[in-house]
């Protein structure tokens, strides 16, 4: 043998740094769990309790997803501390969307190469978002793959899974014209659009992770990594009244592509863009970009994080809720007889 | 404005593409779904009835792994159509150590830029590995993320959710001195190890992926995408018996590394490895990569997929079952009161 034994390590993978990152964020783990959870970490399955005494007819509502090239943004700025939030957050606003809340989640971590703060950073970030959704942190996985990822970029991806009383199912199959849609305010991009916010930003505009752009509190990097926000603190509790009818997550798509997902095929709505003002990011990203605004409300959400879709008596005292709970809620648009879309007016 | 709009598309990430993807393969994952499936493809969240009527206490199971870097494999010969069966099995495998049996599998599909066969190849070999699991294909993400990916490579990720009768999880609290270790055989590197196998085979030994070495069947290529075997068809019929003990999935960690996560703390697990003839392909990526052998034991199965730990009264009425079920099964071991450790003798 004319050269050293090949090892796993050498290879570039090193399964001994991926075991010391697993103790390292043991603990902020196994404090998203309690009673409902048998069996502790390290089993080759997590497991939870399927028991939902207060339901008649439980149905499970799971999802997966990922945050998109935010990552690539945490790597710019050297800080993927709130990576956890988004995916953890993004996954519960979508099962909320079918009217669920959350039991437990599940969290992938892929790289070229491991690093143990990176990865503390995200699992530590979802582990304090699972706790914030009363949900546990009930498994993961993290994947050491040299060849297959840029060095220095990551991939976040979650699954939840959720419960909801069968007759609480969203959407309801009554919303009718003259229904209500209120919009609730997004914290930024949250986790989708960020190869065309960083083409226009960073490639076209030449901006650095650190400038401070005009209307904006912090540096560009700051308002691209705010979190995801999670509307299930203030949306959770209006889902025991029946005038909500619908709830769209609004991600990739934007406000079209995901509020027609739960409208029924016999209706139409009309969003009135003047309702609202986009966040200055959006409008910072379409400037140096050049991109039409049909195009940025195709890719972003455009300030307007969920849609409630809801009775048109109920309107006003749902908004009044939303905004008491810290959202910041509005009337914008409502549904009409006509075919199956979304128009923005 | 001096330059052309900047869009999504342009930017690198065409949502149109994932939408024909989606409606390629709609079908196939359709076929997955029964009556406890509600509201069909398109929700932001699958729906699953919780109804386990014969259960008195069910517990759910839940695990999210990768297939690696056996992507990377894939790439370079061209074939993706056998990572869905991979990445599915590997999750019903996970589960099945805890006693389950699979309800609902998600995927996700990370890249740089989205091809439409390759996603198709992906997402319809999952489907076709859930129908056989009786699972249902609940839900899955693309992701189109130029900058993270390596252009060409891709990341295939899976969550299950399964439910096991609490009284039946495993492992079980009784395994004493002296029962014994029944190893199952794998189909090959399954989804572990890719990376070290790689720079053995083509980078020190400079193989070709259509090579065909000594003592194979088929190419290179075909051997090392075989897919990861599923043990759900034999082991869960054996699983009634309170004879199976435990059961450890041999992935990343190899034989002691994932055996002794499933033996009680005062026990010691004693296998003996010349009772079986690891596959041909181990020994090229030993021999090529100048690797020594306990690199080989931590790193890959080396041909054992599942080691079921049994009542030593079994053992041998257990082994004829399996290898009535079609697989290879053989006692390759038993536990002893010592250290809680693993001995590979």
């Amino acid at each position: 043998m004319d050269h050293e034994p090949l090892t796993y390590a050498a290879s570039g993978v090193d399964p001994e740094v991926a075991e010391r990152a697993v103790r390292g964020f043991a603990g902020a783990v196994a404090r998203t769990h309690d009673e409902r959870v048998l069996g502790g970490i390290g089993g080759f399955g997590g497991m939870f309790r399927a028991q939902f005494q207060d339901m008649e007819s439980p149905v499970l509502v799971s999802s997966i997803d990922g945050v998109g090239t935010k990552t690539a943004v945490a790597a710019m700025a050297g800080d993927f501390s709130q990576l956890g939030y988004d995916i953890v957050n993004h996954c519960v606003n979508d099962i909320l969307c079918q009217g669920a809340q959350p039991l437990f989640f599940l969290d992938y971590f892929g790289c070229s190469r491991l690093d143990p703060v990176v990865i503390d950073q995200v699992v530590s970030s979802a582990a304090a978002a699972c706790r914030d959704a009363g949900c546990a942190l009930l498994g993961g996985e993290t994947a050491e793959m040299p060849g297959v990822y840029v060095d220095g970029e990551i991939d976040v991806v979650g699954a939840i899974v959720g419960v909801v009383e069968s007759a609480r199912r969203l959407p309801r199959s009554d919303p009718r014209s003259g229904d209500k849609l209120i919009g609730v305010a997004s914290d930024g991009l949250h986790t989708n659009g960020y190869t065309l916010a960083r083409q226009a930003l960073f490639s076209v505009a030449g901006h650095s992770i650190s400038d401070q752009l005009e209307g904006m509190e912090g540096t560009l990097g700051q308002e691209l990594l705010k979190p995801h926000r999670t509307y299930l603190s203030s949306v959770w509790p209006l889902l025991a009244q029946e005038s909500v009818l619908a709830a769209a997550h609004i991600t990739g798509g934007g406000i079209a592509g995901n509020l027609v997902r739960v409208i029924p095929s016999n209706l139409q709505a009309v969003v009135e863009t003047m309702t609202w003002n986009p966040p200055t990011i959006f409008q910072h990203i379409q400037r140096d970009g050049g991109i039409e605004s049909a195009e940025m409300f195709r890719t972003f959400n455009m300030g307007i994080g969920m849609i409630l879709v809801v009775d048109q008596d109920a309107a006003g005292e749902i908004v009044q809720a939303l905004n008491e709970s810290g959202e910041h809620a509005a009337e914008i648009g409502q549904l009409r007889n006509g075919p199956h879309d979304v128009q923005l007016v």
